[in-house]
């Protein structure tokens, strides 16, 4: 275990309500996470719900980053929509504004930029959308942190303008060979037993390795490990893992903290 | 004249585009104006128009401030709601924080801040909306300019704060003997004459005073004249008035210009 | 008790769920109600939404109705909006229709039209309103009933136009000695006790009495009855009240079912 | 010239206008048109235009359909997003529902439904989402004609259902050897020309041929045309194609006219 391997980050989509609709449990999930990725009202979110996640998120001293998305709220922003590079930096820059007016009104800085839903699929894959997106976060302010899947072209486009970033890896998601994950079509791709999450996210975590759907040991760095909100068990989940996490020795900390 | 009448600014709502829709000639009034009040994309614009309103305005040297919104498309903000003052700060701060974000991507700060339509009128008589307004402003930058009404609500919220205001005046409104503007249920609420217009805004903008609807001469202090963007003849009117104000001396300048 | 008396309707605010958001058990309530007022996508509800909301209404046989509202996704169209009469005509007509094509489409009518939250107190004592939404009911189909509080200007607005009405009183809302409902500023105007609510209930649907907040009895004709679908309580409530109906004798059904 | 080519449809794209926002010279475009496509609210339209719209259409006579789209008003429905085939059936459902209400209530029968920019192309190759089109269309009104692309599977579904369709083509896009559009990407897609447009016009409308890109003559059977609203010349250009197919003896009227 190298130095870098001391720490990981968690992060969570937060700030998913919308005006009368409730989702997830915040609260119980900013006790648990380093990073916050806060909507910013194209998929969820509005701006009395971004500002009470904001002051939670102050109160759990969690770091604060944009979810950036898509505009579409009926579909969460989980439709791919055909949006040119010029659309997405327009609308990357005004969603990290409008989140930082309320980070700013707080008396903290934003900490990073994350894509959501399809948008964070979008860019994974496509170099000229993943370089709108970390050129509106450069725009923006260059010391912001780009969250991306790890070995994406938007890891590779935040590397580029010189931006600080933090490749992103699964702790319930199965790999494939190449390190790639496995399509949810696939009726595999998700670890549904809690204990083998927990040991991919030790592993990632503590020896930037993961072991494959072809059984294969797969080197994977990784800087934040995304939990789930939503669903049953995701309050349980991400508390187990942190707990696990923290046994081996790992410390959880948003990347910027000190 | 006292020093601080030799100058006038001169502010125009832009940015009123959306999606494929245009609306206004804001090339045409950017020659012209002083401060351009950019919609924020609650009333009207979207992020595309507003990157490339922040850009037009940039080029013609004109003073950039947001114009914050009630939340209605179809109604162009011109609807009242019933919101509460929470509801307002946020929404404040969500809009200023977007349009900041293109601000700052193109190397402005942004100067002022000014609500639109509905909003605008609710600020002038409801004090505790027009303190939402003003505490938004101040948490976002205390360094912004509050636009308001003379005479209103939201200018004395805006002192209250320790806000720098500009008071407004309208070229082409009818004034009444207290210095309140003539509702526009009433037919000759508007000057429709762009003599009369022009004539009006020489007043107030050199000497303080307006010739009010019972004849009198009433003092009116104001920092920024309104001109209206749309219209057949907006354009040519706001030139006609220009023409007038620098012809008796006045220098046409935001607030906070040089 | 007269023979009109016999039987009661009960409705209920359902199909309020909006894209990924849920609100409200619908199942549940579907299993208690006789009437089912459906969101239209303007302050809850979208195009998915309402399909399965009208499958599910007509597999519990209970009667559809369009639940109109002010277009406030955000404020669940709870926020008042100053509107015109030809505004409020058009949506509402836009509204019944796009409902009615998911009835028409699952083979059944629309029984009735209630307006929602800001817009039901609008219509309730603003005539120009309610004649709005009175004439846009009966452009659309002159069968179809509507519902408004019980002595409001909406239900005068329907009767004038000779629609069917159904006037709607509140088993947990205290009344005042002429009728109208305390408003909701005051501490007192929510029942919070289920027996208590059950006992007005009955008062209202069989003899046509309420005990105001005076202590007296007021003579209250209601058509239908109002269950909330929200709250910790409300599912159990609901079934405490149609219990507590049908044990005093009183037959639940629509308006118009046989 | 066989009788079927006696006569052909003109079908123009109107209501395009939302809330403050105009689009499109209506007026002068239902005076050349036999059939208005009009917009549902989800590219453009709302509910005041549309009420607008449908009286002024019955006012000159013209066919009333309804314009479907992708829920995306900043991007005028253009922009392709992935909606599954049961999203598109709802949200069809609901737009012909709302369309529906201000045609009844004006007295006429919508006489047909056409999918507007990128869900008419995505419907035009896909058939899955062109079978949820045509399902919606037939479960509201079998009587409703579908209007599709000539050779689309739009078309086909269309008929598989036993829906009267019309095959659309266009006077001023260049078509390819095998009867397919030339795609917009290529720089002679659009025919600027008005008299080469015309001339394609009446190739179309009278013989049922249109010289293809590759200087064959290709036959292309088509029950209407699309004439475009927007752009500088679009009415003179509409009303000259209507006066040369009139020359040459063609009838203009909508597929159900009398």
């Amino acid at each position: 275990m190298n130095e870098r391997m001391n720490r990981i980050d968690l992060n969570c989509d937060l700030g998913e309500s919308f005006g009368p609709w409730r989702m997830g449990d915040d609260d119980a999930l900013l006790a648990v996470v380093s990073s916050a990725n806060i909507a910013c009202g194209f998929h969820a979110g509005d701006p009395d719900i971004m500002r009470r996640t904001v002051a939670r998120a102050i109160a759990h001293d969690v770091a604060v980053g944009a979810h950036v998305s898509l505009p579409d709220l009926q579909g969460f922003g989980r439709r791919e929509m055909k949006v040119t590079p010029e659309e997405i930096h327009a609308m990357t820059l005004y969603q990290i504004g409008a989140l930082h007016a309320f980070a700013g009104a707080a008396g903290i800085r934003l900490a990073h930029v994350k894509p959501h839903g399809a948008l964070y699929n979008m860019a994974a894959r496509d170099r000229a959308l993943a370089d709108a997106i970390a050129g509106a976060v450069h725009a923006f302010d260059p010391r912001l942190r780009l969250f991306g899947l790890a070995g994406s072209a938007l890891i590779d486009a935040g590397k580029t303008l010189g931006l600080l970033v933090a490749a992103e890896a699964f702790a319930d998601r199965r790999y494939l060979g190449d390190g790639s994950l496995q399509p949810r079509s696939e009726p595999s791709a998700v670890l549904d037993d809690a204990d083998q999450a927990t040991a991919q996210a030790i592993g990632i975590a503590r020896d930037g390795t993961v072991q494959a759907a072809n059984g294969q040991a797969v080197t994977l760095h990784a800087d934040t490990l995304c939990l789930h909100g939503d669903g049953a068990h995701a309050v349980a989940l991400a508390r187990q893992l942190r707990a696990a996490l923290e046994v081996v020795g790992l410390r959880i900390a948003a990347p910027d903290a000190a």
